[in-house]
């Protein structure tokens, strides 16, 4: 492969430019942080009434950090990687002088705005802050509704009003409307990889532990993770560098990566196209030097079983919320309270039994996946919804679980994911490619995300624009 | 204070040695392994009938291994600190050779035999193992009583049969008896300190995580640890350096020392001269120097009536059996199996509360300690009771609960804990010092712990020698 040519940016060109050369470029003097967040701004001005990504903006804030950046920088002081690039956070992360509503009516005690270690490197290299993204109340949700609050929408339909997924929803579609270039999200069974696949985003899970939860609201102690949204693979290897701070190996082309295949489970029932696109993606990649192998992870049924009933999660969050937030029980969203409360009353010793089969078939899962870098699988199975075709009874349920049926694999069994855009499905929404690698392997499957990148083409090269910005 | 004199070891002397002077004189030369082996096998052959520690008793494997160890170290091979010294297990821990009965009437699968890290340390030192002591069905009981086998007997009462305390039920007793040096036990909610107050010896229980349980057969995954039982101080500092390695600071007098004694809870309905036997010793160690501040754990309550209503064991264990051990369910000791049954059916929410309020309130506890060196109350608030005692519907419950009332504290609390004997009740049964610390702060304890030693004498220069020894 050739490896790709810099341009360097102007004013005008930030929108379509990657976070490394923007963060050269403001090095270089030729854009200001204060150019980069008024584009954001543009953005969200141009867009948000359309899309709808933020419960809080933060306009000015994000202007206010942009020329603190900028006068300091141009003082030769390098605070970090992301100094003067904007990203927005998904509202469940503390930010300070921000209210964190977690999707709830009402915003929580100021605890709450607290940052956690991930925030805080953020803000510690001067990075701007564009505001508060909408999520699914406490995050339980994968398809990104919410009663209280009127959830994003999705950028790829023009007409039909149709989900962003979730919970994180309105990260990937700050991202699209270009009112951020970095969004974070939390990712307990698919939070960060359904949306991101659904709005066309790239979006990496982190294995659990790689970093801390410290400064988030929580949804389930034993599975939640923080996760990155980026605009391209390319921007995820930058994002993560600097948050992790250390390089991911490059490579120069796909010889010798190994990619599992499954046969089973993953490829039930894919509504129309997304199979087709999925396939046709590997395809290439395996043209472009790739080896395909077959892979089934063993007894992925039955991890996907436990948590079609219930898994972990309702008694951890309704710990939680009697704990801390009693009050907020009484007004959840009848989707997130219903699917909590029938989950909630499970005994110890099952909930222990079912901690206890996650961590075996995960570490038989994590010894399977050492023979190869990736496994490859549709994201998301099902096509993004219309609202409408939620409101028959039962339909919210079943589509939801369905949505996640493939994520949540890499959540119970421990290990980290990412998803890249690959096509459109029949109904001309996005679909994504879902790598899944065994856990702590994040910087090498970035590094297999970006060659596939410049194999498949970045989201706007291979799909486009997203419909709803232009309409 | 003057140092301990430290006396050449003879053949004859051996059974009234030091664990330290016996590694020094082994190394001189002045005594063989096989000598202290033979020494524990003649104390074993004389007193166990009486007594009855052992489940399995490993005399030959002993002087196999004692006569490897005097070969070794006659031509120079210095394994460790514990070489030729030997060691009983309760037999919960896995010993090459040995069954794993865990106090259940069937030996269980093979693989409880391998040894976790604390018995591979001790085996890789050329430590002989003296054999497998009794212990109450699963760890699960804090009096030493297991229908499936005849329980050790308390060896200070002479005429009445009465509990050693368990879980541990065997463990202080292979060492009043003389057939071992260092016993292993564990310690879920008072199983090592229960039983070494009630037999008059010294027991030590770590924080969790500071050594690793694998290898152990489980009760508690939140609050099992593994502990020491030793015939006095001056040897469990010896054999928490061997294991630990590194030093316990040595103190040369109390001043300075501050021990926190409080008003509250641990004193309330000890049974008759408990009190009295712990206050004169609080006294005694009062007048060599040390300084006694009040402090009232707080919450300290509200954490035993968690523990009380179960606390997180039932649904533990019983996660455990019926994962691993299904068969053993069907023949548990009723005491144990009602003990587990009335508990194990609590909800996952209610198990994560009761975990989270133990943590909120060790946190807080964890503070107010730092303010002394230990808490010091009475060990255990009843005396050993008679086997008849514990015949009447409910009074095992009770009495149970009530032994485990001071220690179980240290568990949920997540601190630290030692137990070493200030004098003998009303009903001439021994009476334990009961010291707890903050987390890992066992070298401090130790040290503090020595030097209380020197002020209230060993048990056999305070307390004389038990009476059922020489029935």
């Amino acid at each position: 492969m050739t490896p790709r040519r810099m341009p360097s940016v102007s004013k005008n060109t930030i929108h379509h430019s990657s976070l490394r050369s923007l963060a050269r470029s403001l090095r270089e003097g030729s854009v200001r942080a204060v150019d980069i967040a008024e584009s954001c701004k543009t953005a969200y001005n141009t867009h948000e009434t359309r899309l709808g990504a933020y419960k809080t903006w933060n306009g000015e804030g994000m202007l206010d950090t942009a020329r603190l950046a900028d006068s300091l920088l141009s003082s030769g002081w390098d605070l970090g990687p992301m100094q003067g690039l904007p990203f927005s956070a998904k509202d469940l992360f503390g930010v300070p002088q921000l209210p964190t509503f977690a999707g709830s009516p009402a915003a929580l005690p100021a605890q709450w705005q607290t940052p956690g270690p991930l925030v805080q490197t953020l803000l510690t290299q001067m990075a701007p802050v564009s505001g508060k993204t909408h999520t699914v109340e406490f995050a339980y949700g994968g398809l990104g509704t919410n009663r209280h609050w009127t959830p994003p929408r999705n950028p790829w339909d023009a007409q039909a009003v149709r989900v962003p997924g979730g919970s994180s929803s309105g990260a990937g579609v700050s991202l699209i409307q270009g009112s951020a270039l970095l969004a974070l999200g939390t990712d307990t069974a698919g939070s960060v990889r359904v949306p991101a696949s659904m709005t066309g985003t790239v979006g990496l899970k982190t294995t659990k532990h790689l970093w801390s939860t410290d400064g988030i609201v929580p949804l389930s102690d034993s599975f939640d993770t923080p996760g990155l949204f980026t605009r391209t693979v390319a921007d995820a290897v930058f994002a993560f560098e600097a948050l992790q701070g250390s390089a991911v190996p490059e490579l120069h082309s796909l010889a010798g990566v190994r990619i599992g295949v499954p046969e089973q489970f993953f490829w039930e029932d894919c509504e129309p196209g997304i199979t087709e696109a999925v396939q046709q993606g590997l395809k290439e990649l395996e043209r472009a030097g790739a080896t395909l192998v077959t892979l089934d992870i063993e007894h992925v049924a039955e991890a996907y079983d436990h948590f079609q009933k219930g898994g972990v999660s309702p008694p951890e969050l309704y710990r939680f919320l009697q704990r801390d937030l009693p009050d907020w029980l009484e007004t959840m969203d009848p989707n997130v309270r219903t699917r909590m409360e029938t989950g909630k009353d499970i005994t110890a010793w099952e909930y222990l039994q079912r901690l206890d089969r996650f961590r075996a078939i995960g570490a038989l899962a994590a010894q399977q996946l050492e023979t190869v870098d990736v496994l490859a699988t549709p994201s998301v199975a099902v096509t993004p919804p219309t609202l409408e075709a939620l409101e028959p009874e039962g339909e919210y349920a079943r589509i939801n679980i369905k949505a996640l049926r493939n994520t949540c694999i890499g959540n119970v069994l421990g290990l980290c994911g990412l998803t890249l855009p690959v096509g459109l499905d029949q109904a001309s929404m996005p679909v994504g490619l879902l790598l899944t690698a065994r856990p702590y392997s994040e910087a090498r499957m970035l590094g297999v995300a970006a060659q596939m990148e410049c194999v498949l083409g970045t989201v706007i090269e291979r799909l486009g624009t997203a419909p709803r910005l232009k309409a």
